[in-house]
Formats: C-alpha cells, sequence, structure tokens
C-alpha cells in the first residue's frame, strides 16, 4: 500500500478508504501499509501509527500487515509493540537500514524486536534500499530461533537469491515476491504469492496470480509479459515510488500530493 | 560446451569426445562450444577453429552453435567465416569485452561480423564478462536490420532483465536462459530452452525441461530446487569454470588439466 | 564525533565530556556531532536533541556542526530548527536516505530545510551510506540559490569527484574531506581541512593537518601513510563504525556500551 | 600512446611518428605503446608485435614499456618473448581480463609470463576492463617472488586502494598513477610519476608534474584543477577512448581512423 497524501503532504485518510476498498474489490488477500511504497521513512512515528490504526480499523477483516522498519532499533520496537496493541495480524521488519548493517546488526536488529513483540512476523528483504542483503544463513538462523517468523517478503530483484532461499519454504514459512515484474516466474518455483506495488492501480497482478493458481499457465504468462512488465516499465520511468502515486491519484480522480523529499513526477 | 584440457594444459581431443557422447545421451538438442564456459578467450585462434570443427565432425548431427567472440572485430569476423565454412549451424556473437562498450560499439561489431558471414546467428548477452548490457533497444535494433538473427543465449541472471526481453520471442527469434538456475523460472514466462553449463556433467537441466515441456511443473520445479540450485551454488565455489572442469574430469575418471591462467579447484 | 553510549546502549554523557576535552586537546577547529559515525539513525529525536545541546553547552568556544539528517525532510526540519535555537553555529545535511533519492528530491530536502532555518549549512555527501550522489551540478544549483551554503563534507572516498567538485572551492565555500586516508592528497589540491574520525582516539590526523598547513609535505606524507593509512584499515576491520567505539572506549578506559543495531566487535 | 589509425582502420605508421615526435616535445620520460588506450585488445597479435617494433625504431632512446596484456596466458607469454627479443625496456601485464580472474589466477598469469621472460616488468592494475583488482596482499607476493619486478601502474581510480599500496613504494618498486587527474594527489603522498593518456594531445599534464617536482605546489594545483580535471571530462565524453584519439586526430590535422569496434564520437 502507497500512502496518500493531500496536496499539502499531510496523509489523507479519504483516500486511504478508497486505496482499500480499491484494493478488496480487485481481490487481494491482504494489506501491506508503511513498505517501501509507502514511504515509511517519510513519515514521523505518530503519523505511522495513526496510519496503521486507521488501515486496520478499515481492513474488513483482511489481514494486516504492518511495517516496522526503521534504522533504529528502539523505534522499531516502539512500532512493533504499538502494531501489536491496535490489532495488526504481523510484523514486516526490515534490516536497520542507512549503516549498511552486516548479518550480526541485522540478527540483533530483529532479535531485539521480536523478543519484545512477540508476534507473526515477515522478514523483508529488500538490499538495494535496505543497505545490506539478508544472507540464506542469516534467514535460516532467525526462523530457527524464532517461531514468530512466519515469511518473508523478498524484493530483491535478485531470482538467483529467490531461487537459493526456495529451499526454505514450508507450510510454517511461506516466501513471497516483492517485485511485480517476478511474480509468475516465483509462483514457477514455488513461492505463496505477490507483494505487488501495482495493486495500488490495477488489477493485473491479482488476476495473473489466479490464472497461475487455477492452472491456466499460459494467460498467467500473458498477462506477466504483455502487461504486469510494461506497465512496471511505465510506472518507474518516474523515481520511485512517485509513478505509483501519480497513478493511484489518476485513477481515482484526487488531487494528491506528494510528500517532501519526493517530487512531483514530470508529465 | 566445456573444452576439455589435458594435464599438460593442452585441449584433450579423446576427452571432447568422450563429452560429446555424454551430452547426446543425456538428450541435450545442441551443442554451444567456445563459449564463456569453453573459456575461448583462453584459446589461441587457431586452437578455436581446431576444436570447432572436431566437434561439428563429431556431432552426429546435433545443431551446432560455434562462439565466436573476440573484443576484436577482427577475430570475430575470421572466426566466423571459418566457422560458416566449415558447417557450424549457427554464430553465437558476443559483445566486444574489454572496453566496455557502449551500444554504438555493440551495434558496429554485430553488423561487422553479420554483414561478412551471412549466416544464423545468436545474440549473446553477458553484462558481468562482456562488461556491457545489451539493451533491448539494441537487440530491436540488431533483430530488424539482420534477419540472420534468430535468437538470443541471455545470460545476465537478471530476470528483470529477462522478462523485459520475452516481448521480442517469437517464432523467428528464441530466447534462451544461459544460467541454470533460472531455467524453470524462465520457461514459465516462454523461454524457448537453456544453455546450461550443468549439462557437462549432469543431466539434471535436461530432465527438468523435460518436465516442464511434458507440462509436469511440479517435478520442473521439485529439480529446479533440490538439485540444480544446490549442484550450481556447489560448483561455483571454486571460480568459474574450473569447478565445471572439475567435475567433468571426476565423473569421467579423466585426468583432466586447467589451462593457465584458470587454476586447479581446491578440494 | 562519536556519540559515547553506556555499557546499556544509553549516551554517556560524562564520556562525551572526555570526548570533547580530547579533541579540544589534539588540537581540532570545530565539533561535528550526530553525523554518520555518531550513528545519528540509531538515536530518537530527542536523544539528537539532548546530545546537541550538551556538545553546545561543553564546547569552549569551538564551532559546533550540527547533523541534522533524515529521511524524513520534516524530521531535519524539526531538528535544523531547534540546532539554530540552540546556537549550533551551522547545519550539515545531508541527502534523505532510503529512498535513493535523484537529485530533484536532493534540492527539494535541502530547500525546505534552509529556507525554514535561515543559516548556515554544509551539504554531506556521503553516497555510500545516503544511496545517491550529490552530482556537482546539484552542488552548483544549492550554493548558486542559498548564500547560507558555506561549504561541503565530502565524503564519498572518490578523488575523481573531488576533484572535479574542486572548482567551486572559494572563500565563501569550503570543501572538506570526509575520508582520513584521503585527507592529504586533498590538502594538495587545495582542500580546507578534514572532519576525519579517527580524531574520536588518535592525533595523527591533527598532525598531518598542521605538517601540510606548515609546508612540511614530507611529514605530511609520511604520517598519512605510516600513521592514518594502516589506523584506519586496523579500525574499520569491524563493521563501521563500532571499531571507532572500540578504540576510543580502550583509549579511555571506559566500558562503553554499542547502541543496537551496531554490535560489540569480536577481538 | 593511443595507436593511430588510419580512416580505413589500419595502424597509421606515420601518424605513430607524429606522436612519439609530440611527446618526446612536451616532455615525457618513457613510452607506454599498447595500453589500454592504445586498444591493444583489437588489434591482432602481428600487429601488436609490428606496432611495438615501430615505437621502438623511433624512441631515439626513450624507455618502451611494452603492454602484453590478454586474456590469454599463452598470447602473453608470445607478445612478452618478443617484446623482450625487440629490445623493449620492460614488460607491463594486467590481470588476464575476461574471466573475471582470482588473485590465484592472477598470481598465475604474472608468473608464468615473468618466469619465461624474465626481464624488468610492470604491473597494471585497472580492475574497471580487467574484471579483477590486484589485491594488495598480491603485489606482495609477486613483487617478492620476483625480483623482475621494478613497478606498479596504478588505474583503479581509486585513492583509497592507492593510499594502501604506497606502503611497497621503494627505490626498488615505482607506483605510477595511471589516472590523469588524480595525479597530483598521487605525488602528494610519494607516487612516482603518472602514466596519462591526454599527454597523447597535450602538455599539461607534464607541466603539472614537473611543477610539483621543482616544489611549486601550488602551480601543480592550479594546473591539476582547471586545466586536466576539465580537459579529461571533455574527453571521457566519448566513449573511451575514442576521445583521446579525435583530440590527437584534431591537434595535428590527421584524417584519422577508429578502429572497429570503436565509433567516431558524435561531434
Amino acid at each position: 500500500m502507497l500512502t496518500p497524501f493531500k496536496a499539502d503532504g499531510n496523509i489523507d485518510y479519504e483516500a486511504t478508504g478508497v486505496l482499500i476498498e480499491h484494493l478488496r474489490k480487485i481481490g487481494i488477500s491482504g494489506l501491506f501499509p508503511l513498505g517501501s511504497t509507502g514511504l515509511f521513512p517519510f513519515l514521523r512515528t505518530e503519523e505511522r501509527k495513526k496510519f496503521l490504526e486507521y488501515v486496520i480499523e478499515h481492513s474488513h477483516g483482511l489481514p494486516v500487515l504492518a511495517g516496522v522498519g526503521s534504522s533504529s532499533t528502539d523505534q522499531s520496537v516502539e512500532l512493533a509493540l504499538h502494531a501489536k496493541q491496535v490489532g495488526a495480524t504481523a510484523l514486516v521488519i526490515m534490516p536497520p537500514y542507512y549503516i549498511t548493517p552486516g548479518q550480526p546488526e541485522i540478527i540483533s536488529h530483529f532479535s531485539s524486536i521480536i523478543q519484545k513483540a512477540h508476534m507473526n512476523t515477515f522478514i523483508y528483504n529488500i538490499p538495494q534500499l535496505a543497505g545490506a542483503r539478508i544472507e540464506p544463513q542469516t534467514i535460516e538462523t532467525l526462523k530457527n530461533t524464532f517461531p514468530d517468523i512466519v515469511g518473508m517478503k523478498e524484493s530483491s530483484a535478485d531470482m538467483r537469491y529467490f531461487s537459493s532461499i526456495m529451499r526454505f519454504s514450508s507450510n510454517d514459512f511461506s516466501i513471497i515476491q516483492g517485485q511485480d515484474d517476478l511474480l509468475v516466474p516465483s509462483l514457477s518455483i514455488g513461492a505463496d504469492g505477490g507483494v505487488c506495488g501495482l495493486t495500488n492501480f490495477s488489477g493485473d497482478v491479482v488476476e495473473a496470480y489466479k490464472a497461475f493458481e487455477s492452472g491456466d499457465y499460459s494467460k498467467a504468462r500473458e498477462i506477466q509479459i504483455n502487461k504486469i512488465v510494461p506497465l512496471l516499465e511505465k510506472t518507474n520511468v518516474s523515481r520511485f515510488p512517485s509513478g505509483y502515486y501519480r497513478a493511484f491519484y489518476e485513477k481515482f480522480n484526487l488531487r494528491g500530493g506528494y510528500r517532501s523529499p519526493m517530487t512531483e513526477p514530470k508529465k
């Protein structure tokens, strides 16, 4: 989920309702607010809490995975405890970015949060933004140490890495592709689903997923290659994630805004 | 195909016969000598010609795709004319490496060779070694200019790129995955096959391909994740491509050698 | 300046006093708290404010450059207004990290902060952590738009870039090297000084600077190559910046701590 | 030295004479034919030999450092033996490119050549083209094993690396900067000189060097920042090294050519 903004840069809760309604209509199976597309690092702690509360209140029973990423372990702990308190289904934790953490720092960060929050948790791998990759060995260590860890959002765009971690896939550990244009290739080797930004304004990803799950591989492939790939390329012509915001605002005739330092994409 | 060496570093033609026989037995549909695994840059021009002739003579009717890569356009032209003369099925041309060419240099190189050799040609994309990626626009330009271009070996290991070029796939343009561990994901979005180094000593890749083609996706996935991925990781613990050589020598009880500057992998 | 921690992970103000005293003794000409070595992203907003206040109160008249970096423009504005209010000499602003900003996002971020704080500002270039390089054209734009911008801390470790921006150096725009092991080469082409992490526990950098300024180039070179380079390599064997913390704690016999997610370096 | 070409792409020996005459006039202290700017990978073995012979014959007593780089150890050996036979002053050897060699492959390659040629040798570090960096430990190993190794051309553009290897500098081991825009910073920490491509058509680099050596640091700095850096940036707007060729042809009113796959730079 992106975080809808008003023209003045404040969060637009009305538009957030529109977004949730749209996501329910196209048939997604859960909500992930406050991820990278949601621009969590641009938000203040209080905004993040309030936004999460709003999403949970308007989720109509859909699971809500709460992004609690931070470069500060302390802040992630605070956000995790809040997410638990307000009823999030699970946490989504990423490495403590900025300082390009090593694997021990990643383990320390995850451990501190999970030990305090004790709730279902997804590992979020996104090295191009977090400054570090979560190595397979680290995933194994975390997974074996904390039964709270129930899965992983894998957004590296590196299918070689994705393939190498598929060996961890099980009933107790879901692996979910975070890149829209890699959805079908990932499903073909057993991925459990996708957390895909294009859903913010398009139903293509859900259609591809459903086609694949129903065994209609040729339809899934056709949507993947002819719809998702070009749509993603078009959306990402603008600096990530501003293209998602423009497409969402345009689809729903919203004036919309771009929270600084995000800038409005050129037409 | 790797290029088998004797302990003294010279090409081992007897072992080459063993390799071709093995490849035929496991059911590959064509031979690609003198690619990166074949260590073509370590060979002298005359060696490359003689090795190609040997492979063609012992191909038992299998198509032979001749690698004619070079940093020198002149040398690639010479090798292409020779390949044509001795009956290769098609050329495999890569960008002129070392100098990290731009797209105009890539187009110039391909054009010079194809205009002189006039024969079926595969584009070989391997940016991690060639020092440059062949951009989708360049592929389109080359493909539209030269009907001789019949396909592409894509070895970037970047599935995002692979997805974006799948729009060029047609009856007249085959797209082939060059990375073993990305075979099934690539087939799932319409790739025409694989050019896979593990075939030098293992039948797993061919089995996965056949399973996929026969519609047994779960078997294909199972081989991909549980056999190919770990075997590739194990093979590449040694500096590429020395692990392929050791595995081949061991499988066929050959003494075998490592042409300098390749060094024997540590046990 | 690093941010000294107690064994429980809280800021150690007594040790901070020790650090400032040490820095004054070795002869530094200004203090830069809350930079990358200071681990600002691990601190909460209130901690950052309190630490800055402490440093200013104990600066004994030394200029204090306040790091106000954040991925959130809003937070940087808040920190800048606070820094102004409590008497910081200048701001040090970096690009809004995490989202790998483009140049327009960088300009937007800097502009928002400077327009609100109206005080002397240093640009902080550290692409390896900020996720983006501040292009020379962007520096020129910012410098020409805001007379408040009085200089730059350049920590890219890329001397080619450093050389290319030296054309901006003037009486109104200081360029300062942020990498200890590039100090003397930078001074040789006109850099105005260094902001160097080794000063936290060593006087070598200041000695090299003074030797250079007094015209004793051979002494400067000697310290650079034989003392600074090996000391920096030794310090950075541990994950940055934990080696600086250990060396500081050891030098002053402090128990010291490692704020999570930083982990204690192995011996 | 670049390798002058005629409009038809063949080596232009008359222009080569013009180039050598120019280099002598501006006061260089040695010639380095068949390096990267010389586009050695675009030349056939026989061309390389003939070009080297021409340069030696017309060197008027200047030392000639012969580039014998190749991805094939065998070819490098052949070129080294030839260089020795025709009276080159020293060899310049680079890692065996294309295959992204590891340190053992680099050591194997250098050892094979030096053991056969037994003559003065410079190590040539240029990771951005060779696909691998020569690690400091490897330099130490090679240097200690082979007294024939008398120095190093360091073209990585990484001053951190350059600083770290300056500890090897001695009367028996010269370290030479291969990047024009890093000349003065390198001299400031003890580099023995530069191997600089701009000398092909400009005297600025030699002037900067002489100013530095005579103790006129402010003149050296002035030339470095105001002449060399902008001239290098202008030259490298075109794909390396075509801008050097155009500038050389224009300076001496030569028609000149661009050996394929190099393409003529756009005006």
